[in-house]
């Protein structure tokens, strides 16, 4: 085994799971093993207390006129149950069929670390680095990255960069190098709906009260015109078009067909907005969505009670440049101007974010495309992703810096669920890919 | 205290709870005192054991060419949770502010006693009932009365009877006799919406598959047009249209005003059909009642997720002369017809019940008002309700006889709550009513 494998192993096999108590030990060991091991390949390295886990930064020997690139990474880890579903333990790597097998191995561990073994080859090599680099590597991001805010503002003149990068995005296949440069934004809500002030019987009352969970149906419904179109007004007053080249770029995408979504999402067809690819409908377009309705008897069988209330969490997902607090003012005017009779309503407004987006064909965007062929030896293509990485949207606004998206986990990497696996083919392709880039961006023209 | 009174809180102090395991010895203690009262009055009692809790019958010398009037009730009782609110144990009756407090007092003991001591009183004055006379008690009327459909299939023949007499329903206001001719019915089904496979993330997957959440949603938004009116084709078309003298009645019907139904249910209004009022609503409307939905995340806050099905649980009440399998077949049709795409329903076909109607014109019909009449001197008013009452359903139907709902239950008698009481006042109309009702049956010209 090579040595960059074998200190990956060591730091996989720290279950450094964030979100439960019991782990705080082997989260923390995590952490100092970090810390040591950055500090051992001539990095300054230093450990933050939080209020939850330690954050690490660590960085090389800052020079004057060169630029900061800040890579961001997390070395905590999802919890690994069912864990009798896992054909190898999870914190026990090893390697089979080309791939390795253990919790993290993808998410995040592999990804980031192939940036450190990438930034220790060149050290050892060269002496020094093409850019200022700053590590910042967080220990909850599995769990919100609560305390990764107030970090950054109160170390804000020492992370200061021209650039970020992060590698804890997709990569559409193998061997198919990915840039994102942009992520949906979001904005929830919650609906209740509310009408007598106990549950009733449905048969005394039924007929001359309004029902809520009737009425909360009535509302939501009035969200969508057809095919998934919101039908908030003004809904789409802000919503940046799609681009000629993005819907080129993206209708070669692979894994993005109807076929694809369909086998992805086991749906028995797709459905979305009428004149947009699926791929243009999860990455470039807003919706409206129902995480969850409920009211009244939710058990085996009937109950017949008419109930005192009812309720829809909604978010939206949104895209450049609408922006959240005005959304949502325009859906509580929706909301209100549609609320059914008989009913009476209280909204809950809960959190946002902007949409992301970070020009692919800036400087900086065109220096990570070429480091991504050079690395894989294919051209790049250019994504956008669906969901939101409010870390990304924070260190926009904190640092005033943009972030290149350079995902290494392939569909079928299994983050979160039993067996996650990372090929060594994209481990090898990661360490490349980290020194391509600094060498890019410590050469290009910004 | 009278000697009636006495035997009555004899009979309340049973715990005869039937849904507790706990208080099976104290039910079948109920049911064995009230076969031997039942003897010690003159009757030929028989205990019936089922695979329940024993019913009790007790039947006079039955004479060739008399009418025969069978009288139903039970002498099982709800709990008593929460027991800290009683001001008065539940199971130790006592007298205060001219009312009997005690669980079972209203609902259904002190109906059914008030019944047995006419019949006591009648049989020691007279020698003889002016009618042969079928007292037919059970022990599980609040636990879904499962064993006295077979006990009425098995036991038809003895059962024979011209006409049911039932105290069991509610009385509109102190002082107003009243009678119940008609009852709702009932069609019940579940309607499970499924897409994807799994829970999706909804930020990952949202706008390109359809979201069950929100296609319940858009499904039951057609089930009803404004304010409340069902939507679904030839919903209406056997509905008994209401008949003058009835709106005419129903109008002066007290507790039914729309405040009388703010106040009663807590809504804000009232809502319902256009055209009727709350009382024609409750009583000879059809309803289509949402009773309960659900779909994705239920907990506090926000979760992304695209769930992967979403249920709602419905009832119809029904009217004379709608038919429970005519309508569910239109209610499968009209989901059928308006299932958003994107999604794939399952429908679940539930109980159901016909609606009750009993003539309150007939001969026992008017027999009936004459004796309500005459119990608490002044008019009665002919009421139906809202809810649906299987038993009644189910003795005309095995029986093939009507049922006379005489209610003595009045709205603050607090059944199945805490403080439950029955007004002494009520307890002796309803020994009047009682003698009064088999002598005018009795002599009444069928």
């Amino acid at each position: 085994m090579t040595e960059p494998l074998e200190k990956f192993f060591e730091f996989l096999r720290f279950a450094s799971i964030s979100t439960d108590p019991e782990y705080a030990k082997d989260v923390r060991n995590c952490a100092d093993w970090l810390v040591s091991h950055l500090q051992g390949i001539g990095l300054k390295t230093e450990l933050h207390e939080t209020a939850g886990h330690p954050l690490v930064v660590a960085r090389n020997e800052h020079v004057e006129g060169k630029k900061t690139v800040l890579i961001y990474g997390h070395y905590d880890v999802q919890p690994v149950d069912p864990v009798e579903l896992w054909d190898s333990p999870p914190f026990e790597p090893e390697i089979r069929d080309g791939k390795i097998w253990a919790r993290g191995s993808t998410d995040n561990k592999g990804q980031m670390f192939a940036h450190i073994c990438g930034v220790e080859e060149m050290l050892k090599r060269d002496g020094e680095l093409p850019v200022n680099l700053i590590f910042l590597f967080e220990g909850e991001e599995e769990v919100g990255s609560q305390n990764l805010k107030p970090f950054l503002e109160q170390h804000k003149d020492e992370l200061a960069c021209d650039i970020i990068a992060v590698s804890d995005t997709g990569m559409v296949a193998q061997g198919v190098p990915t840039m994102g440069y942009g992520l949906r934004g979001i904005a929830a809500c919650e609906v209740i709906l509310k009408g007598p002030s106990g549950d009733l019987h449905s048969g005394v009352y039924g007929g001359a009260v309004a029902n809520p969970a009737t009425a909360v149906a009535q509302l939501v419904a009035t969200l969508h015109e057809e095919y998934g179109k919101v039908a908030v007004e003004g809904f789409y007053d802000h919503v940046r078009p799609l681009e000629e080249w993005e819907r080129e770029m993206w209708a070669k995408v692979p894994n993005t067909s109807d076929d694809d979504i369909r086998q992805q999402t086991g749906a028995a067809e797709v459905y979305g907005e009428a004149g947009y690819s699926s791929a243009e409908r999860l990455w470039a377009r807003p919706t409206a969505e129902v995480n969850g309705i409920g009211g009244g008897y939710q058990g085996e069988g009937t109950k017949t009670v008419l109930p005192a209330e009812a309720f829809a969490k909604l978010t939206f997902r949104l895209v450049p440049d609408q922006d959240p607090a005005d959304i949502m003012q325009k859906v509580k005017s929706h909301l209100e101007r549609h609320l059914p009779a008989g009913v009476e309503m209280e909204l809950e407004i809960g959190h946002d974010g902007k949409a992301y987006y970070c020009d692919p064909h800036s400087p900086y965007g065109q220096a990570a495309q070429r480091a991504l062929k050079q690395a894989f030896g294919a051209d790049p293509v250019l994504i956008r992703e669906g969901g939101s990485i409010p870390i990304i949207q924070d260190m926009k606004e904190i640092l005033g810096v943009d972030t290149l998206m350079l995902g290494l986990a392939l569909p079928d990497c299994q983050i979160h669920a039993p067996n996650e696996n990372f090929y060594v083919e994209n481990f090898e392709a990661g360490i490349r890919l980290n020194q391509e880039l600094l060498r890019q961006i410590g050469s290009s023209e910004n």
